[in-house]
């Protein structure tokens, strides 16, 4: 049985990517050497290196003065290293879900730290605070978590500010045109839109980094600057890397970030469409936020008992990994850029039969 | 050509492994999924974390009280996170080479740190403090590097001190039985002798941390305590923790550390007769301090021009990466556990067919 796989992350790859990553295990580049056994300073992976931190800067448009970076650690070390590297003073955060609220309890350990909360409303919104003009101009930066996948509510544009800004862009990069000159710096966990766990990928601005006082302790390793020069000032995690190199392909072949996010905003379309029409469910967060990488949904009060009877069926016809998350319920079907178009429809033809059912 | 390879890291994994490494890519458990799109709360993969933490435990004989860890970020992001949590006033390094002197530099930002050293000799003897009771009482702990992969030394026992032990055993773990009591804390990047890059192991006794007063940030990803429950506080390195557990269950199917520590005897000891014997080649560190891991040797004054020529040689038969730091120069043969006998013995076969025709 084919399995669809919605996972909200570690999440779906593209099957070329994930035959040609296999390929490499066994025989990376004619080596006659498995990827995860040559050295990273080899001439083989240098040029991986090289190549991924190039591409990433051609996908998305990367303007001079950026360095992109491969690092470890995972987008959670980044809620520490963002602000012992950015914040002096005082910093300001959405706090649009889970993750951005981890974002800025972690920051308040160097500074002072504001937040445009939606908590309240069980994060059903996005909050904007730059188009109420409350933004204010003192801070060191403002931080976003552009799309939320625990809750389903997506920023999906650059906002204007006067201040320097940080974005979380772990589950929604690549999704959509960015305008990296709006921003000093971002960031994110690889595993939704590009690799496998392990690999954190960091857009920073040069200048960017710098202006902290010698009396913070900032360790070698959490120093963005020390991996500027070619993202290898440790062992850096090679196979991730290389697959998201592979993926990176795969996009540039697609047509680029533009084509990537008209098939987004198709996918998630679709199946935003049948969530409205179909009598059975409704969508979870304010429809003008919701997110296309992420789709929060519930059963209507009414259908509610029905709850366990859908997802077993689901799962018997292939469904994998579309529960919501525990702190919302309900169901959270993930469409990140590899999951393909029929995959979608497989889920909406789910919904009409159990419509059907019932 | 078969290619025997004597990286330095990442480094050799079993053919096993690699084999079932790349199935699990294509087809992780019969999941019919990849295990790099698998979530990491999936059951299939919690279960693999929490057999990769008992079986390292098992292996390596831990007692109760210690807690083992995988985790992202490097050695070198723990030559920070050990004295963040552990070193309140003064701690006590041996430089005994290239990494330890790194991890002693890092100490230095969070408290008074005296050193061991064997630097003007560069390195080729391992400072024991311990005999000649030179160990203060009131540090915090001691902190040594039991081999040093670029110099080519090692300390294969666990000292006898009165203080808290910290050991980076990046490079050697799993080669010998190490007295796991004798140490507070014990870590190591992975991609030497059990995975490929991307995770690090640690063993920590529960009560070694928890502490360092609260005027101290040490940011919530870089507690070790906070990984204790499941070693899943983050996404964790999904796919090198998996290839972890299958490096460990071939260690057990090999009947262990002692085996382990015996195989590994009689390679080094393979080679080290050979450049002893052969009257091109001499090794580069005290005898008493060799490393059964990395075996550094250079050509003799007499013979230096033919460096090259011998390098070259070895290539175009089939040997890779086993160029000497560039801090030594001349060669380092890395002899890990994965690394058959039969690929040294073709390594002392050229170097005897090179002598044959000089």
């Amino acid at each position: 049985m084919k399995k669809h796989n919605f996972s909200a992350g570690p999440s779906i790859l593209d099957e070329s990517v994930i035959r040609d990553a296999a390929g490499a295990v066994l025989n990376y580049q004619g080596t006659g050497l498995s990827i995860l056994e040559v050295s990273h300073r080899a001439k083989e992976f240098s040029a991986t290196m090289e190549e991924a931190r190039n591409l990433m800067k051609e996908l998305l448009d990367v303007p001079e003065g950026y360095e992109v970076l491969f690092l470890g650690g995972g987008a959670s070390l980044q809620f520490a290293q963002v602000p012992m590297n950015l914040l002096k003073k005082k910093a300001a955060y959405v706090d649009s879900g889970t993750w951005a609220n981890k974002a800025a309890k972690e920051a308040k350990a160097f500074g002072e730290v504001i937040t445009f909360s939606s908590k309240e409303d069980n994060y059903i919104w996005y909050p904007k605070p730059w188009e109420k003009n409350e933004v204010p101009d003192d801070i060191d930066y403002l931080h976003i978590t552009t799309n939320n996948t625990v809750y389903g509510t997506e920023l999906r544009y650059d906002p204007d500010v006067k201040v320097r800004l940080v974005g979380d862009m772990s589950s929604d990069i690549f999704t959509r045109p960015v305008d990296v000159s709006k921003y000093d710096l971002i960031y994110g966990g690889a595993q939704k839109n590009i690799a496998p766990a392990g690999v954190t990928f960091v857009i920073v601005r040069r200048d960017a980094v710098g202006h902290i006082e010698d009396n913070r302790i900032i360790p070698t390793m959490l120093k963005y600057d020390v991996h500027f020069k070619d993202s290898m000032y440790n062992t850096p995690p090679v196979f991730p890397v290389y697959v998201a190199l592979q993926t990176m392909k795969w996009y540039k072949e697609l047509g680029g970030v533009k084509v990537l996010e008209q098939m987004n905003l198709e996918k998630a379309g679709m199946l935003y469409d049948e969530i409205d029409r179909n009598r059975l469910f409704r969508g979870t967060v304010n429809a003008e936020d919701r997110s296309i990488m992420n789709v929060c949904f519930v059963l209507n009060d009414e259908y509610k008992e029905l709850e366990q009877e859908f997802y077993d069926f689901a799962v018997s016809r292939g469904a994998y990994s579309f529960k919501g998350h525990r702190s919302v319920g309900g169901f959270r079907a993930s469409l990140y850029n590899a999951l393909p178009k029929s995959s979608v429809q497989f889920f909406i033809d789910l919904m009409k039969e159990f419509e059907r059912k019932h």
